[in-house]
């Protein structure tokens, strides 16, 4: 018999996940929400969560176990960011009970880390219970040092060793992206990919320098008469993922070992892994979904939420 | 006593600039009209100009000569590129006429250039001539080789040899800097320059390489507690101008010789003297719109178009 032990939420900027996860690991109810922070108001997200997202679920009774932005200050509560190095129990350890919350309700910590040479602090929230979800499943790969990525809007570069995020350097391609293609002299409509334009844009990319003079090739190139408009979307995409997984990895300062271990959304791990190939770089790719997840579990059974 | 002799207009993408010139030079009556190109429909620039640019300044009887993005699709006709290498007497040779126009207008046409190691072509309308208006009043330093940087929206980076544009390469600095400031997590409202956080921008901005992870310094910085939020905006602004100039000019793959030639807007060539002084860059700055008049009284003088 499967009981119902706690709801696990990956409650992120523009959607919210949750799952019923029964005592004997096994998923029973689940549902994705249109309730990301960014759309609610301060104090929504805690009234939502008991009148819409509980009950859709079955889960009034159940404590629950929430990562991402809901930890920000757009979300439920603000909890202050943990400093790197982070393994699972410095982060089950962590977690922030809400005051109040009846049945009891704890928020993942974001972490913080220091980029290398004084570069300041980087931050994440909800990509460490993926990458820390992934570690605790393969701990003899997570001895490092390894390089995770998880492409995103921020996508995240992570060196782990040790079982712990050591540190973390975050790029804003997905956003870059999404603003040009909405707001610039590049926009386009989506569409379905172009894998040739995609490569090209890769190529293009070169060593992921002047990225503000490589970009406006995605015009040139067209007004010039050496690409069609239709094929500029896919040459964008394939530009800005090749300059970063061209350089952004170097800021990191780390010698890893083994594939480089890609974590997130099977669309975009599938253009990295694209991108990485084309460079010489093996990869092993994870779905996010499973890794936050495997993740939430191992916290609400370190961290003793019940 | 001076008499007009011919309409100047610097009509671009946002804005058109008109001047009256008289047949010594001197400059008559001149005026901006919020006209830009972009805010115009199709026919609508001949008409504009007929019943309001050349009424507004006494000059509905003067040949003219335009440049910019009036020549280009959006504008008045479209006018073919001509291909670098070029100087004033290609350009004037290549002015367009536009049919039926009376009195007599004659478009200068943009410039595309091959960018080196098969990078593909780039484009210029409008700054061609502000850049060979500069070559024309100084054709010692034209004589180069001398790398020119017009900065802007799309700030171009120019090398001159023998008085001519043999190459350019386009950086989207001035639009990413836009889409970025209104429409991305980085968003912010215009204030006086914080020179501090401008010059710590220049400092992140490093060799230029991996920009959409220094980007998000300017997010981390904020939330991380390393900078306060009132800073990120010029923090921004010395990134991006400290990258274009760490990076950008390396791909036009020449070696140029005396200080870098800054044409353009008072605003933004201060800006660019300032990050190509951190590099240890000797420059000299020269007003656009002085240097686009100039360009404008050669091709005139040259063109034949009375």
């Amino acid at each position: 018999m499967t009981t119902p032990a706690f709801l696990a939420l990956d409650w992120g900027t523009t959607n919210l996940r949750a799952w019923v996860v029964n005592a004997d690991g096994s998923i029973g109810a689940n549902q994705d929400f249109a309730l990301g922070v960014s759309k609610l108001a301060p104090g929504e997200p805690e009234r939502r969560f008991r009148e819409e997202v509980r009950p859709a679920l079955g889960a009034e009774h159940l404590p629950a176990v929430l990562c991402g932005m809901i930890g920000s200050t757009l979300g439920w509560v603000e909890v202050p960011y943990l400093d790197c190095p982070v393994g699972l129990p410095e982060l089950a350890g962590a977690l922030h009970r809400v005051e109040g919350a009846t049945p009891p309700a704890a928020i993942v910590p974001g972490l913080r880390a220091q980029r290398p040479h004084g570069a300041g602090p980087d931050v994440m929230r909800g990509e460490e219970t993926q990458v820390l979800g992934w570690a605790a499943s393969d701990p003899e790969g997570a001895r490092g040092p390894r390089l995770v990525c998880h492409p995103g809007t921020h996508a995240k570069w992570v060196l782990v060793r040790d079982g712990l995020i050591e540190r973390f350097v975050t790029a804003m391609t997905g956003e870059l992206f999404d603003v040009l293609s909405k707001h610039s002299v590049l926009k386009s409509t989506p569409g379905a990919e172009d894998w040739g334009a995609f490569d090209e844009g890769l190529e293009a990319a070169g060593d992921g320098g002047a990225l503000a003079a490589r970009l406006f090739t995605v015009r040139s190139k067209v007004v010039g008469g050496a690409m069609p408009a239709e094929a500029a979307r896919s040459y964008l995409s394939g530009l800005l993922v090749g300059a970063e997984v061209a350089s952004v990895p170097a800021l990191l300062d780390a010698k890893a070992e083994g594939p480089v271990v890609l974590i997130g959304d099977p669309v975009l791990t599938g253009l990295y892994a694209r991108a990485l190939d084309r460079l010489g770089t093996a990869v092993e790719v994870h779905d996010g979904e499973a890794a936050g997840l495997a993740g939430l579990k191992a916290l609400f059974g370190q961290g003793g939420v019940a």
